[in-house]
């Protein structure tokens, strides 16, 4: 089996932050991987995802980075943000170590809850970990001029992280002659 | 006459795939392509399409890849698509043998209706061949959120399976010098 | 003053067609141009359109491209196109040889009228020449998904006709150290 | 520290101007720019804007452009101007002195108001110098078809002044092979 490797040698951070009293919430997209077949086909390997990033505040405008909690939306949950009117609320489930001897001991759960009023949404994210006994909370409130930045980024976003991107920019670049 | 060659030697597979219990749907968009005139002007000989896949489901999460039916959505079937509102639904029929001996053999139809309530949509394809005595019927539920991917992934490859984004990529990169 | 030169040699031609029994409509985007200025800046001369086109049937299925007459959408009057709802009508006015000896002797007007039921429009163009003593009229009807087409279209071109896309493929590429 | 700086020699102009009676109002996306840290990644240094610039009429289709003032968009406030209905108003404050010792003596405030029949906005820039004693104001109709572009071209150019665009295109575009 093969992996394609980048040529660039560094890694590029431009997340969308929105700081709040109690916690930070960033976003970023993350590329899928391809993997080289024999035939020298590029197959999707590993799916991207739109990170969401939850840091707790520990003092005004200050933020305790070793305390973050990720939660990655995959494509369909995208699809569920940037489909998300102003009255509808929505909420995802992961399990982290699904498929492996640990799998139900964390569970992860995103809530994005609209305001009745329809003027933002409360995102929370809640971290129940059986092994280390731990349940963390984190509650960003969202504006709806701020929501409307994370559909806009998160609708450009999902074509790359699905890896149709690459689809099109492989397009024939050179001009041959053929018999016809 | 010519045509326009890909400098790339392999492809890319990066399919949106919604699997669910009696058959799989994936999705992903094939480029149109160019032919070289003699004044060096390309022209569109092949348009692109948004392919759909069906494929039956032999077992839980198995499915029979040899026995796959195709749809090729055109531009207008994409554009279909794309305006589609939550309690819209839509159908179109293909004839693959159109303008050949075997015209009228062969009829696919796919189906997008909404459920009632608005929360998604069954897609269904039906492939009759009169030639081969078969009746073949797929059919994929999808959800709103499914279906916003597919919408907001559609909607990014329209232009480039029409090849405008060709137009777009030829612009100036040099600059030189003109007397006025 | 200097001018902006392509490298490439070749166009594109990648229209979107709309063949009805009366007429045909194709659309095009054509990039703007621009001006190096003596300080090495690049400044749009001339603005980029959506080039309407419009042609007579003279037969089943066949075009007298000889007697095309076109309409160029400015990027306002691609705005007013893409914020259409189904149930909305708009008109353009042109006069090809405005500030010219001849203004008003040609008259241009595109009329893009929506049916009573919002299932597509009608778009019509209508050339009175008064040189010539000449009054063509084109008509095609437009369905609501083959509209949709043209609305996705002419959104992913409206920036680029803009010039926006220049901006933005402008971008720092080279990496470099500066002191602080 | 590092910074990223360009290799393109030139500016590129390509303002979207919507010209009026009073004062005319010019758009143009504006970059953000990266740092390069020791580790070789790049952050964001200083985030992009959309920039709105007035410049006051001094004659029939003249203006005086020594006396423009501007307005920078942040991403949350392109997110408010995009998301705006046409029965939607909105209004942003700056204090281009803040954190400094001037802080509070220049506010610029920008109103974006709809025509209560919703055919279009008045956009107006209101500055208060109290230091230089001044205080100017510009005034702004724009068309629901002008607003269109505005809020297509925002669109567009929003994921570029986020920097999203350059985790894009930051894609592994070498294909090298790994053991397994």
């Amino acid at each position: 089996s093969f992996s394609v490797k980048g040529t660039s040698a560094h890694n590029v951070f431009a997340s969308f932050d929105i700081f709040k009293g109690k916690a930070a919430l960033s976003l970023n997209p993350v590329l899928p991987t391809f993997t080289k077949l024999e035939s020298g086909n590029l197959v999707v390997s590993r799916r991207g995802v739109v990170m969401l990033k939850f840091t707790p505040a520990i003092g005004e405008r200050r933020y305790d980075w070793e305390k973050k909690q990720v939660f990655a939306l995959s494509a369909t949950e995208v699809g569920s943000l940037i489909s998300l009117g102003p009255k509808d609320s929505c909420e995802f489930f992961h399990d982290p170590s699904m498929k492996s001897s640990n799998a139900g001991q964390v569970r992860k759960s995103l809530s994005i809850k609209c305001h009745a009023d329809g003027t933002g949404y409360l995102v929370s994210l809640t971290v129940v970990n059986n092994l280390l006994k731990t349940k963390e909370n984190f509650i960003v409130p969202v504006t709806a001029a701020e929501f409307a930045v994370m559909k806009t980024a998160c609708s450009f976003a999902l074509p790359h992280i699905m890896g149709w991107d690459r689809l099109m920019s492989n397009m024939p670049s050179g001009v041959g002659r053929q018999q016809s």
